[in-house]
């Protein structure tokens, strides 16, 4: 079987990130084969600082390596390194129904806002198509909000099947990531960037302290006994400790007597803990930069060497010969 | 200057293509440069018979190169041996502002008759844009139903270059083709493959023969006075003829006693004498494929080196930094 996963670089990672994706992607790279790659042509679609965004893709590769994505088993790549991308998306774009891309959230929701849009966001789903089709995937694990983006990959693809009479492209299907983990934001909201909530993976521990210092709790005292299930700090101390402290900290508020910064203090410890290895990790990627690179490249040569096939395979279908090749 | 031309292989070019376009665009090949493109990826949209695209596309070559296109003096290549065209179709893509696209006419149209479309045709002006802006291109000449492209491709250039604060992209500009020359098709109506009356430059003596013979006229007899102005074959005998010689068939015309039939001979031997070099190249180049083949694998190459350069700016711009090849 052969897994995807995109990644979109537009920022540092954080929490929310990690338990409603990330953790699960690299689960996956025990897989036959494993694709990761950053997303940085789809990210062009909103980050136009270019400094900016070649920060957030090193950034990306970095963390993801930090956070147990192992080369030996899983290729990981930037998507601008496989020029056989934006072929394939050309191809495609041919063969995709406009009525298919009309009806793709990200899009619609612009629109009814009355946002101007580019063409690039109403296309975006025929560029995520042939990042799937490329490698022949069979299981792309995605978020609920892009299931709808599969189903539209497997219309394109079976459409160009039927036109050309071939099966020259695979049916890639969608594996939904489990996103019932409540990850709260320092305001208590589900934690997301567009919210400014967020609280990074990587903060230096000053930084980190001072970001769960800010989230928001109720105003009750020092003595009041407190409902660690409406608490966001609860909720984040949650995911990184096991059944028995979750339940000590859960009796804590309850009897009261224990003020909110100590339950942020918890916090504070426990993701320093769970996230201590990938911390050392990173700081040894950090001083090596070009590790990175070499994972970076070696990525990239794997996808494409599979990606040319597929390639080779829709240009031939659809009667593109390489006159410049004499092929 | 630079010039660039695109050609699409969407059937064999007629007499209307020849006086509407093709000598023009061959006579700009004594420019300081200029690219020759046949039009593959475009074709895509419409063409989707992958042998039939295959001839197209070839016959395009060995037309153009029969009618005088000189590879010594320009580069002539298919677009789609130039990868780098879809990967800056993409960067362009996410600067492309829909309501641009919507308005073109292919779109436009097709819409307005209720005919589903896709996305191909609904996103071909940012191919085309990237057609032109990969090799810097300072010229196009287009008829004037294109005007509208070009003024796309200004314009996504431009939002480009302010974007990015950068003047990475030269702005191109129209040269619009002369075709005032009336070419009527075998009904009477201007000549064109969608109304299936056109006549091929390089049909073979004998069908070229009954295709004239085919052309309808009105049923004056052979003794009757005849308006040479109203009569389609006389319309097709002044794209070949000098001066002298259409004032001669003119006067045969109005002074009676000449059918139509001798009139479509003069049209039949004028347009063999006027093709006759050409048709002779023809065979000649029939007889040696491999001579096409390192034209067009040449023309690529040149393509390639001018359009990597543009690329690379493009893509230094959005901040596509290359970590496959440690650029």
């Amino acid at each position: 079987m052969r897994v995807l996963s995109g990644i979109q670089p537009t920022g540092r990672f954080h929490w929310g990130n990690y338990f409603g994706a990330i953790q699960q992607y690299i689960a996956l790279q025990n897989n036959e084969q494993a694709f990761y790659f950053i997303a940085n042509l789809h990210a062009l679609t909103t980050v136009r600082d270019p400094a900016l965004l070649q920060e957030y893709v090193w950034e990306a590769a970095v963390d993801l390596l930090a956070l147990g994505l192992d080369p030996d088993q899983a290729s990981l790549f930037v998507q601008s390194d496989v020029p056989e991308i934006s072929e394939l998306t050309w191809l495609l774009m041919t063969v995709t129904q406009m009525h298919l891309l009309e009806k793709c959230h990200a899009y619609k929701d612009k629109k009814a806002k009355g946002i101007a849009a580019d063409a690039g966001l109403f296309t975006y789903p025929v560029l995520m198509a042939a990042d799937i089709i490329l490698y022949d995937s069979d299981v792309v694990p995605v978020g609920n909000d892009q299931v709808q983006h599969i189903e539209v990959t497997r219309d394109v693809a079976q459409r160009f099947n039927h036109l050309y009479e071939t099966e020259v492209f695979v049916l890639p299907n969608a594996s939904v990531l489990d996103q019932t983990a409540k990850v709260p934001g320092t305001d208590g909201e589900k934690m997301s960037k567009s919210y400014n909530n967020t609280i990074e993976i990587f903060l230096p521990e000053k930084k980190l302290k001072k970001k769960i210092n800010s989230i928001k709790t109720d105003s009750k005292a020092v003595e009041d006994p407190k409902d660690p299930e409406s608490c966001p700090v609860y909720a984040l101390y949650r995911l990184f400790a096991d059944e028995q402290h979750q339940q000590e900290l859960a009796e804590r508020y309850r009897a009261g007597g224990m003020g909110y910064g100590e339950a942020k203090k918890q916090v504070l410890d426990a993701a320093l803990e769970y996230f201590g290895e990938a911390r050392e990790k990173r700081l040894q990627l950090e001083a090596d930069p070009d590790y990175v690179r070499d994972v970076l490249k070696a990525g990239a040569k794997a996808a494409r060497e599979k990606g040319r096939t597929v390639l080779e395979r829709a240009r031939d279908a659809c009667g593109l010969k390489q006159f410049a090749t004499g092929q």
